[in-house]
């Protein structure tokens, strides 16, 4: 059907890791191979992949490729122009990547811990050499947000970004608010399906997110990757009373990473939200992720697809192949800056400590049921000038001597909530555990 | 804050054109010159810039920039590097971006009608000169689809595209839906705000989305443009009880531009639509586009954002603009091709005559209240083999002799649907007109 004459002769590239992704990226560049060609006007031929066992049963058609055990036989292959890596984690990922650099090899790579934490050198080694470090797949999967913060918004001030960019969470969150399951029994189902791991810390603490946002925040405001600045919460303490008493009150419980320029420094965190039902992004459900970007001259603007998964993420992967493969002709000082500003002009605007950080909250109480208690928490917020959007009082269960109270607060500084937290927890009639959970309104 | 170090000499450009587009364009140009460096690592500098009236009164600083009304002294300009059309409509703009570029001039431009009419020779004549035409502006606003498209997906082969691209017919059907309105009510409150205008047509009878889907198409196959093959339906046959019944359904209805790789060819529709709510697409309200993209390694994805208005138009000019800028110093034969696909390697795939399009409908008919009439109709539904998901007959209001009958299909090709419109408008006792709008799924 289609006229080919591509007359480049086809790039050469090396993949390290055959895991979920590297598999993805093998089929998906082997699938895809005419049309992949027709837009890069080169072939894109795999010529060398590691990984650990040789042995395992892979989904993939590994005719023509060399296959390793040795990860560094790859990057040291003279007959390989770019490294595609797949291996995850710091290392030897660092490794790998900086010897493929030394090597004068571009750099492809999934890896969102090697970018949050090292990124700063890595890119620097890459600036140096003239060379790139791609890493779309990095942040959210399929979605192109890397592309949309440093391309398609190069002409707007990013004021702030909200993101569900676990999906893990976002899978749990959404069972519980569709099925009414309880954490526990969501995490299970979670483990069991494989979106969440056997040791779930990572995804349901909050790190993984908090590595993306880390990413996101610095190709927005043109900082440098701070990963240790991120304020980060997980999950683990919402119940399914909280998704149940949110809903009635308008909103969903989203995990997001969220950053935003203040006038004092930028926000960087991670911690579970209620977004109003309204929004958009309180819709995107199940595994998806989404990020809510606001720029100011494109005003709100949401991405949405799969956030995790081999072709999903392959897609990104190649993506960035393709790109690299473009960007082999360009004056290495007029390609795209890794972190979407130059580097000679990073901004040294600082992160906001949480103390200083503004939102309103959600905070739901057990009490005794007994009257003066809720004069009690109100004399309270009102002290410390936190003022109440709305309280609600659900009715106790028979034969329950505690209650649940929900107060809905608006726009409070961090400290002072911290100082009423405390200052409840003193009250007699009043359980030990405050839930305490940021809502945004995204208006 | 920032250590600037921008050495390159200032890109200069010229702009044609200061309506909303053309003065958004140098506002956000002014506002974040700083931002835009740090990207770009080069200031973009307007030297002169073309308007029709130049005594008009508006919101935007000139100083500094040679204003005309000669578009052509600006396309002229020796030393003008880049021309930004912001003139709209197909004459002189054509003209004056063939000029441009034969005077080896990179060009940025907004307009839908010119790249959706004349594409093909303008971007041929680019390729000939080595030079660029960037179009994101000219598709949704503000969002990237261009290059989400072009660039994001070039590892996926496309399977289909739905979008919400035209903000009138948007905000109309959702005023309807949220309000209750009836149409002409909120056709003239459109009018009002200034989202249609004094004639319509070319929103609300779906020219404007069809232009829009002919590029999107275009760059999502790798087909040539080819306005004159898309389907188009705009929505002045849509009742507000069409609304409500959809909605008791569990459907919005939404006006969109679809494109779809099929195996006999490709499907090139604009049409009113009914949309699942659970679909994120149906949740795109009031002036707002929202484009779903469905590729194969990447699934579904969406993105949504503004789709007009000064700022978020040129948010995406300004991009273009950046893009542009960076691709000076690239060969021009490794660019990013206009229509993603390299001009030697675009697919003669056909498109698919409608007759041969497959698509569930809702059919609205009013039928006089009396035994045998739904019989009639479902035996010729039968006969032409067209299954009935639903039938939906809402009580009939006191004294009105005639009735609604509402009926949802399975999917049922064109030509089967056109007959059995035919013989049911035969039938004694069925009114004239009968309304029937497609619907999709999006599973």
């Amino acid at each position: 059907m289609a006229r080919r004459r591509v007359q480049l002769p086809p790039v050469k590239i090396g993949v390290l890791g055959l895991g979920t992704v590297g598999c993805g990226t093998l089929n998906v560049l082997a699938r895809n191979r005419d049309e992949i060609a027709r837009r890069a006007g080169r072939n894109i031929e795999v010529v060398a992949a590691s990984a650990r066992d040789l042995d395992k049963q892979r989904p993939i058609d590994t005719q023509g490729i060399r296959l390793t055990t040795d990860p560094f036989s790859v990057v040291d292959d003279p007959s390989i122009e770019i490294v595609v890596e797949l291996i995850g984690g710091t290392d030897p990922a660092r490794e790998l990547v900086m010897r493929a650099l030394d090597n004068g090899k571009d750099v492809v790579t999934a890896n969102k811990a090697l970018i949050a934490l090292h990124g700063n050198e890595v890119f620097a080694r890459a600036q140096a050499q003239g060379l790139t470090v791609a890493f779309e797949a990095a942040v959210a999967g399929g979605i192109p947000v890397i592309k949309t913060l440093r391309e398609a918004l190069a002409g707007n001030a990013v004021e702030w970004l909200a993101g569900i960019i676990n999906g893990t969470c976002n899978y749990m969150l959404t069972a519980m608010s569709e099925r009414s399951a309880d954490f526990a029994e969501v995490l299970a189902e979670a483990q069991a399906l494989g979106y969440a791991e056997a040791d779930p810390s990572f995804d349901i603490d909050g790190i993984d997110a908090a590595h993306k946002l880390t990413i996101l925040a610095s190709i927005a405001f043109g900082i440098p990757l701070q990963f240790d600045k991120v304020h980060v919460e997980g999950i683990r303490n919402i119940t399914l009373d909280d998704v149940r008493y949110a809903e009635a009150l308008g909103y969903r419980i989203k995990h997001l990473g969220f950053a935003k320029r203040a006038a004092a420094g930028i926000e960087l965190r991670v911690h579970p939200t209620l977004v109003p039902r309204r929004v958009m992004l309180a819709h995107v459900n199940g595994v998806m992720n989404g990020i809510l970007i606001r720029g100011d001259a494109v005003g709100p603007m949401l991405l949405s697809g799969a956030g995790a998964g081999a072709d999903p993420t392959a897609s990104s992967v190649v993506a960035d192949i393709v790109d690299v493969v473009r960007a082999l002709t360009v004056d290495p000082n007029n390609r795209v800056p890794h972190l979407a500003f130059r580097a000679d002009s990073l901004s040294e605007a600082p992160i906001l400590p949480m103390a200083d950080v503004e939102s309103a909250y959600y905070l739901r109480l057990s009490a005794v049921d007994q009257p003066g208690v809720l004069a009690d928490i109100t004399r309270i917020l009102a002290d410390l000038r936190i003022s109440i959007e709305a309280i609600r009082q659900p009715e106790a269960a028979d034969g329950d001597a505690t209650v649940s109270i929900i107060i809905l607060t608006h726009r409070v500084g961090e400290a002072a909530m911290n100082a009423a937290v405390e200052r409840i927890a003193r009250l007699s009639g009043i359980g030990a555990n405050i839930t305490r959970i940021r809502m945004e309104e995204f208006a």
